[in-house]
């Protein structure tokens, strides 16, 4: 525990709404929500029988607390709220600091009991920011794992053929869409021990909705944008990762669109270092762009340009700070965080660039390569 | 929207706290959280620009705002209390419900506003608890998938050698393992286009702490528990079975213990009607196991015996109401539950075996048939 948490009492919901900061306080997960409490320099959990065992296995230090250790009654036991007021008063706490994400039923039972509650200023652990040598190991063996995945679903597209009506066809001769490739993404990632949810696979006009995940069958001469975002079962961290790329010629338009984001991304990935802004780093491709002649705004009803930040932090979950975006700040040594412009118009399609880089003492490092080739 | 829901107004957090009240109430979900609303019968929501597109194919059924819509200031944006604020005041509303679930940060935002807080009591959509036959069709899907894979591992184990120091043994001579067995299972879920994690394939005393998904080499003689719950990548609901085999010879005590269980489950299943009492079947096979001998208690300092409940709802999350567990109520005509009875000793192992059901006019059938044939 840092000095900050060895001073303040604090309340979260392991396995619900502080699942992750509770893995990372303690290393424990579970797949029901269960409860953590630091208090005193001392970290405790409360967990049903059924988690007892590996619970333990934290060893000493984390104290273990069960149902029956603290004489709950079994209508308190099915209450998350009940269950927090006896670990509270087991450990003599009137007063108690939570998360903002804390279930409002907790915080009124514990209310009602006159505990007086606090909401604890974000982020409850700022050093969750900056990774550890461990953490960046492990999100580089995820980062691995999805560039394994990303040159299997490229090395699909470019060994498809081109049929008289522009599909790709795979060497069976059936039409190659995009859950064929997606499956294979997923199927390399489940060799790799990660979970793979909402990998984006989008063709053409698809890719301009950036949470469309994409459908149906692939064509030449559009481009395909591919986002894979693996997280490893067993350590929990996240990789992060994004090519466009385009099978068959590219017209002087499209070329010009993917020059430009390749060439935003690069001037990122160099201003990337200790003590950069990233408020300006996204500011900069944001003007970067407008001079290139990508302007970004509503479009026949639909937000067109570059619609998204810059990139944000990635560890124990896909999306954590420091965001790279409006709202950044300045960048720290072991920030582990992804530079992933993009342009998206109707018509055109949609470009993005990303990768996933430690800012180091010199400026930053790829977590793992992938080749930007897109003319396949 | 059923009655109650259209007399009040009720603020949830997709993708978040709320996420699959959300999507059951509206059909929408995202990887970040967003705003629900229900007020004056009409249906709300309040996403990012990013989510726009999607949201918007769900057509008239819910109206769809967004921070530019609400003319939210760049800061408000980044707040979601600040977010559902302007969405409150847009709609005009100044009290409302909203889960136990709810973030206390958004509540104390609201509050701070002057907006009333009232949290809804449990369940917000009662109707969630009896399946539609459309949801029934879903569950059943996602039953055979598992039952699929469940037939791949039982399978694997079936075909394996037994070497001089008792491990079970692949064709290529080496040792079958529970990651060998649970990639296997996780393959066949991937293929049916489902999600699974923790899936659980624990041999011998690894079974007796219910929440170990199971490590290493598995043994001849010894039970193997597999336990596995997929979730569908499109319909979002779930399947769960369980079963558990042995390989090679069981000794008399394993062979008592596998069909009490056995036993236990047949007459929970024959039980299970319209009107009959859920607590009751669950304290029906807690009698049995005493009477039987098997009891249930801390004992070494570990819960052994039956140390779960018979069994859960099983829908849009694995585990929801009705419980069949002393919390247990009257079942009804459409509700999905597990039945899943298990006893655990250490030395002797763990037996749980387990169906996915839905009550019927007459009793109830399995949502997809899997063998309980055990010895292998």
């Amino acid at each position: 525990m840092n000095k900050r948490s060895n001073s303040r009492s604090l309340l979260l919901v392991g396995g619900g709404a502080d699942r992750i900061n509770v893995r990372y306080a303690c290393g424990f997960d579970a797949p029901d929500p269960f409860l953590y409490v630091e208090a005193k320099g001392q970290k405790h959990l409360l967990v049903s029988m059924l988690e007892l065992g590996r619970a333990q296995q934290l060893g000493e230090a984390v104290q273990t607390h069960t149902h029956d250790s603290l004489g709950l009654k079994p209508k308190e036991r099915r209450s998350l709220g009940q269950q927090a007021l006896g670990l509270l008063k087991h450990l003599g706490l009137k007063r108690i600091q939570v998360s903002a994400d804390c279930p409002i039923g907790v915080v009124r039972e514990l209310e009602k009991a006159e505990i007086k509650v606090r909401v604890a200023k974000a982020p409850l652990y700022p050093e969750r920011l900056v990774k550890t040598d461990k953490e960046i190991e492990f999100l580089r063996a995820s980062q691995r794992a999805a560039v394994s995945a990303m040159k299997a679903a490229i090395g699909m597209i470019e060994a498809s053929d081109i049929s008289a009506e522009g599909h790709l066809l795979q060497q069976n001769g059936e039409v190659l869409t995009a859950e064929i490739v997606r499956h294979q993404i997923e199927r390399v990632l489940l060799d790799a021990d990660c979970i793979a949810e909402d990998i984006i696979v989008a063709c053409g006009d698809q890719a301009v909705d950036p949470h469309e995940r994409g459908y149906g069958p692939l064509y030449a001469h559009q481009f395909i944008v591919l986002d894979i975002f693996p997280c490893s079962k067993t350590s929990g961290y996240w990789g992060d990762i994004t090519r466009t790329v385009l099978r068959g010629g590219a017209d002087p338009m499209q070329t010009k669109l993917y020059k430009t984001v390749l060439k935003a991304q690069k001037e990122a990935l160099a201003s990337v270092k200790p003590g950069a802004n990233a408020k300006e780093i996204h500011q900069r491709i944001f003007d970067r762009f407008v001079a290139a002649g990508f302007v970004t705004g509503m479009k026949d009803g639909v937000p067109q340009g570059f619609i998204h930040s810059t990139g944000h932090g990635v560890g124990l979950e896909i999306h954590e700070g420091p965001s790279v975006s409006p709202a950044g700040t300045e960048l720290e040594v072991g920030q582990v965080i992804t530079i992933e412009p993009g342009l998206y118009y109707r018509g055109l399609g949609g470009v993005r660039i990303e990768d996933t880089v430690v800012v180091t003492e010199k400026g930053c490092s790829a977590l793992a390569r992938c080749s930007k080739e897109w003319r396949l």
